[in-house]
């Protein structure tokens, strides 16, 4: 189905006003959203608001809460959430590490006590769009297993960056699993099997049927201990450092009580550029690094090489100009939410 | 051959004094790969000693040099390599970002002008030592290829993180390519053929031969798009941000012109404990997540589920008490340079 993009936010807006939010919290959250939906990454867009509205309606999400920051210090900030939406306590956290590194040249802000929070990338392009390099992270409930374990022992535990690069910025953002949860429920609502790899079984063996997950069947590390080991990073700032929950001890957002606190952590680091470097010489820098990588010789049938967000960036144009065309799983999310809601799902 | 870590200390040092070093600094450098030694990783230890005394006494590293900070600010460092070791230079480097850390609550060192810098675990674990979070990365000449290209665009560019959990620290320690080079060297070496998916050839084809690596065959990055990312963001970070060369200006420490400087860069950032939480409550925190992990089921064969970190714990517990046992490559690289120094390898 063909939406624009206003018609998105506007939808995504009107829904958690109606959920209890203040407009500036409803914009707030709704941007987050409709970005990660304008990238093409609609996995991590507004066909999760159903989940997320259905913990505000029961309490575990604080449709009144206002992130506030609990200690600080030259360069770092303890934010505490409030138990509000993931996304409200992820950009104010993530505006803190701003601040912090506009003043000293480097600034963290750890997050606790907030809750999913979509799309890494989003925060991190927050610090790009003013010309810093931005790092995002959080933890999330045991979906992935790790080398020698059964079952779900770390979350898919996501990190992005961006970085200022003139006229495009880079952008990256992964689940430390092979692949993210997201596409597996993907595949499975699509009835399409998953290639093998992705998922293994309560024995620790590889399956290629989506609907075992999440209940009977857990995503791997990506490249194995390497994957293992960067989401045990990310479980250190974001869960181990904030105070957060961590691992087991923080909820599914869209499989637990609702009426309970995730208590997801996230950590945000951002770098000033002209601390190290003129802005004019960096963007040139990192524009004759993707010029080189974009010259590099292909393999037989390739045109382009992609530099990070690229993909994302191209969607977005065409987004802008044409609106997003959701796919069949989100747009039967959508018409879910707005027959619930009453809000009305404008035509496109 | 079995040799104790004092008779490396000793070896290293005394092959860095005669190669016109001052003790100080040949003392540093040495810690630094007999550390990677004593964890059992031969392939970042004394084995590269050769190239690096071939560079000192061609002159494409300073046996005098002095890395020394070229601006600063609240919470970072701008760190010029004075073509030193890249042991010297980042380990002046990493402690700038300690004493950052130390004042400001997260420390940012950008290292231009060094070279090779063996293994970042080992910068990475001198800010755990001093009971702070540690991440160290650095760029290098290209030897992996990117989605879409042939040939090698991207250095493996290593990130590593390490952070203190009482008893024991997590280190971890990885090469943004499937495998590090030295893999692929150490199986060429041993004859071995290698796994599919380690390397592909010219055409982008993965092949098993380790021998064609690095001049006809590349690695591949790790997880596909995943390591490529993880990449451009050390490049980012230690290349573009820090003013180092980039991709294919870096130098190759063993195969380009020994008299000239590498210029490779790097990037450290440590995050101060404490000005987030307690440290007994971080490191109880962090043990529980530790334990956690340690008690999930495990898989059919498996004892133990590793942390970051545990196998080079349990190496160098080993090798303080017993020494080490070097492979016959690492061993033959050591009587090269000790034939081509006069430094007599003490008896084991």
């Amino acid at each position: 189905m063909h939406k624009t993009l206003n018609q998105l936010s506007t939808f995504g807006q009107e829904v958690f006003r109606q959920a209890g939010l203040n407009q500036a919290n409803a914009t707030i959250a709704t941007d987050a959203l409709v970005a990660a939906d304008s990238w093409g990454i609609h996995t991590h867009g507004l066909k999760n608001l159903g989940g997320y509205v259905k913990r505000l309606n029961a309490g575990g999400i604080n449709p009144l809460g206002q992130a506030r920051v609990t200690a600080e210090g030259p360069a770092w900030v303890r934010v505490d959430g409030d138990a509000s939406l993931g996304m409200i306590g992820s950009v104010f956290a993530m505006r803190q590490a701003i601040r912090k590194a506009k003043s000293s040249g480097i600034g963290f802000a750890g997050l606790r006590n907030s809750c999913h929070f979509g799309a890494a990338g989003y925060y991190a392009s927050l610090a790009s769009d003013e010309g810093m390099i931005g790092i995002a992270m959080c933890n999330d409930t045991p979906t992935v297993t790790v080398p020698g374990a059964r079952g779900a022992v770390m979350g898919s535990n996501p990190i992005a960056y961006a970085a200022p690069a003139g006229e495009q910025s880079v952008l990256f953002d992964i689940a430390t699993s092979t692949v993210a949860g997201g596409k597996v429920f993907a595949a499975a609502a699509a009835g399409e099997s998953i290639p093998e790899g992705w998922i293994v079984d309560e024995q620790g063996q590889p399956i290629s049927d989506p609907s075992a997950f999440p209940t009977k069947a857990t995503l791997t590390p990506m490249a194995a201990h390497k994957g293992y080991g960067l989401a045990f990073l990310v479980e250190i700032l974001s869960g181990v450092l904030t105070g957060a929950a961590m691992t087991s001890n923080v909820l599914s957002y869209a499989y637990d009580d609702p009426s309970k606190p995730t208590n997801h952590g996230a950590a945000f680091v951002v770098i000033q550029i002209e601390a190290m470097m003129e802005r004019h010489e960096f963007e040139s820098r990192l524009q004759s690094l993707i010029d080189e990588i974009k010259n590099a010789p292909k393999v037989a049938g390739v045109q382009h090489i992609l530099i990070p967000g690229e993909r994302e960036q191209k969607y977005k144009s065409k987004a802008l100009e044409e609106g997003v065309n959701l796919p069949d799983d989100v747009w039967a999310k959508l018409v879910e939410v707005s027959e619930s809601s009453g809000v009305e799902l404008q035509a496109g």
